[in-house]
């Protein structure tokens, strides 16, 4: 993104004004539209409010932008000739839509990231790179002609991919498939919006964990999905609340996240898996169990996925690279009967005519490659080291007033804090202090959790991290 | 896909007895669930008919299947245990959600392109492996060392991608903008996707071209708008019926390819772009510029775009690699005023977190090398060439039956039949022929019209392919 230039002899507000008024000239900015804040810009381009106060003086004295107290600072309407043209109402259309914005804290979370790239961040749900196969991933393109023919795929996905996944599943995740039920999509993400938006309609009532990534997930609102919660303990959910659910308002559809499950790290009982499966399969209802952690399991291997035991059709299996490879491939996956893989594929051309081949190539070369176990056996290895580092740091600097319950796989530790503070007031004390992290009600819980990603921060940030984290909290407590 | 081998000691409806008893083991096709016909399977399978019906026989002396005259073939409830287990009624999902299933001719279409690889393709509106820039995408991609990190992408898009769009769009497109108003997208298709769910609400009306590639996208309907048409001769869309439909509907957006027009080839008169781009400021009405073909302009260069003389914000710009490297890398872009760009680009992360950083690179590199203009000029021969080609083909075998207007630039040529055959048998006896391509109804014109794709066929494939459609044309007329 574009920043003043700290070097050259022009001054810093002039060097912004000209700026602004090229992107205005533009209609990057249309007449009428509503700049940035100041203290906005400032902080997106690394400068002192006074510089942009001075900056938007020059503007205004160009007659080129208008402030009014109150409503912000506006293209001027009238700068651009005589005649009167009409610039789209923009904010009337950008509320059209039934797309809900994400959440604040998410947005706030993401904005700080990209501003300060020197962020400790325990926020994002993702590996470091240290932990991802970039060398085997550039190995393998190195190695291997991608470019066969890049035409438009078919939307259910590359062939060769969905049959390294055949054998993937089978040897993994002990689930028996053909390719003609796999769809390939973009990240777990993909599959949620494509179930939400292609089998439910408005006002279909859904049961998902509390708490949970869903939460996160203002997709399932904007499908105008009535949300149920099933309250979660070290266990999982309780299939019986399923039951009551299903009496008290017909739900249609159950989202879990059975292994290492996001944020708490929970691990559904085998117990549990059988009363969850006899129930829903007892009222015909469908899980959508979504499985991107498994192969993380620190020790032995995580349970086996609902799905390997569904002769039924119940489940809706959905997985990921994103969690045991690289979110940026943006490869995904989901099994689920033939007649819904094929509605779902169908659908799906609309809305962006299938995923890019390449790394589609990348992926199924990668599954196949001899890189793929040792890459796991390190993976597991590396992110137990991290989530040790983060329950040490955190046991030093904070002792008692955190507690949690150590998760065997997956991402994220999630914590109970003692001292009751509020969600954002923390995230800003933190954010000031250089650190990140995803408050609860994130995740549908109240204030008091919050979740760490032990995965993506650099090994020695975490020590750091921690301290700035807890000096954060302190400033509000005492 | 599976299919039965020929080699075999084993006869094959045994092979499909067995495959397909697998597939419903593995809840492929779930208790209850109805089975493709027999004569789709034997279409898929590429074995006769009296194969299948063998194969299901065996199968229904099993117990596995049952058959009703008149509902087909279905999976039995009763097989699978004494305890009556429910699948969840997957009929009733699929007809969730809003998305309308693809028009019946393009699904038809990609069926037999996919069950048949022989076929000659006038159908698909991309280029063939010889016109696509394989070589040097693959020269790339072992030249430099794409995965410096993959991570979650900005939503927006890969920066250095938008970054060499600034200077793309400028040098070949006249627009000026700058990195934080462009949006990178899964194609065109994506960014229709984006405007129609995000900035548009149910019950909406707008205009489109008629014909237009619009018609074959029922996502439009899906979105609940309301499509009113804008009929166009060589030079375009007539500005004026725009302000009519204003009056009489209060259209919310106009969406318009003015440059060599799919499927008709048409270029808007530089004329009617200064009416149009006065009724649209007057009226303060959003165009979108759909804008793929404008490179492959086969003399010269094609028309400036609207969006080149925007000072206003009234238009939204789509490009696209498509039409112009390949289809395969899902990579197009849109420009839009600022708070545009945000609200898609935040909406976007709910649907599938952003694209793949991977062919993002790739493009980015693609675009700055210097690979990407002589492709541009060799391309541009090549099309011409196999315009001329299919031009010559249709004359010798159809003479005076078919008229069109010679487009010059483009992938497609729009022609009129004078014998007036229905749309439908037309398309079945040319794909019985081993030809397919998209009749006009699918854009939305009468019967009597048809698309030929001169860029996807082999040039070799170009002249046999037209005398299999004389063919088809000849034995529903004579
Ligand atoms: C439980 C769960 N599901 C789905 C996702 C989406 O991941 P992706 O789309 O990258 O696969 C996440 C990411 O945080 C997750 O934690
Ligand atoms: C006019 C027009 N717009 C958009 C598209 C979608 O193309 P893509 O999503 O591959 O860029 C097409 C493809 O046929 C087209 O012809």
């Amino acid at each position: 993104m574009w920043k003043p230039d700290r070097q050259s002899k022009k001054p810093l507000y002039e060097q912004i004004a000209d700026h602004l008024e090229k992107r205005i000239a533009y209609s990057e900015f249309p007449p009428g539209s509503l700049l940035p804040s100041e203290r906005k810009l400032a902080e997106q381009l690394g400068v002192n409010r006074s510089t942009v106060i001075l900056a938007f003086a020059e503007l205004r004295s160009m007659g080129i932008i208008e402030s009014r107290t109150g409503s912000g600072t506006r293209v001027s309407r009238t700068k651009w000739g005589a005649t009167p043209k009409h610039t789209p109402n923009w904010n009337r259309y950008a509320e059209g839509g039934s797309f809900l914005p994400n959440l604040p804290f998410l947005r706030k979370i993401r904005d700080a990231l990209s501003q300060d790239p020197s962020l400790i961040d325990f926020a994002s749900g993702e590996l470091a790179a240290d932990l991802a196969p970039l060398d085997e991933i550039a190995a393998l393109m190195r190695e291997h002609h991608y470019t066969s023919y890049l035409g438009y795929d078919n939307p259910q996905g590359y062939i060769p991919l969905r049959q390294s996944l055949v054998d993937y599943l089978q040897k993994y995740r002990g689930i028996q498939t053909t390719e003609s039920s796999i769809m390939i999509t973009s990240g777990s993400q993909q599959s949620l919006y494509l179930i939400t938006q292609c089998l439910l309609s408005p006002g279909d009532a859904v049961a998902i964990e509390d708490p949970s990534y869903c939460y996160s997930l203002p997709m399932f609102q904007s499908a105008g999905l009535r949300l149920f919660r099933l309250p979660i303990d070290q266990y999982g959910v309780h299939p019986e609340d399923i039951r009551e659910l299903y009496k008290k308002h017909r739900i249609k559809m159950v989202f879990l996240n059975p292994n290492f499950q996001n944020p708490t790290g929970a691990v559904i009982s085998s117990e549990r898996r059988e009363q969850l499966f006899s129930v829903a399969s007892e009222l015909g209802l469908p899980i959508v169990e979504d499985d991107p952690f498994s192969l993380t399991a620190f020790e032995g291997t995580a349970p086996a996925p609902l799905k390997s035991m569904d002769s039924n059709g119940n489940i809706l299996y959905i997985g990921s690279f994103s969690k045991i490879a690289a979110s940026g491939l943006r490869i995904g996956w989901m099994v689920a009967p033939n007649s819904i893989v094929q509605r779902l594929a169908d659908a799906r051309q609309q809305m962006d005519f299938g995923l890019s081949v390449i790394p589609q190539q990348v992926a199924a070369q990668f599954i196949k490659s001899d890189y793929f176990q040792p890459h796991l056996d390190r993976l597991q290895i590396q992110l137990q080291f991290k989530r040790d580092l983060l329950i040490e740091s955190l046991r030093r600097e904070l002792g008692d007033q955190i507690s949690f319950v150590t998760p065997q796989g997956g991402l994220h530790l999630w914590c109970m804090l003692t001292p009751k503070v509020p969600d954002g007031k923390l995230l800003d004390e933190a954010i000031r202090r250089g650190v990140a992290f995803v408050p609860g009600s994130v995740y549908g819980s109240d204030s008091g959790f919050v979740r760490f990603t032990y995965a993506r921060a650099k090994t020695e940030e975490i020590e750091s991290g921690i301290a700035k984290f807890a000096e954060a909290l302190h400033s509000l407590t005492d």
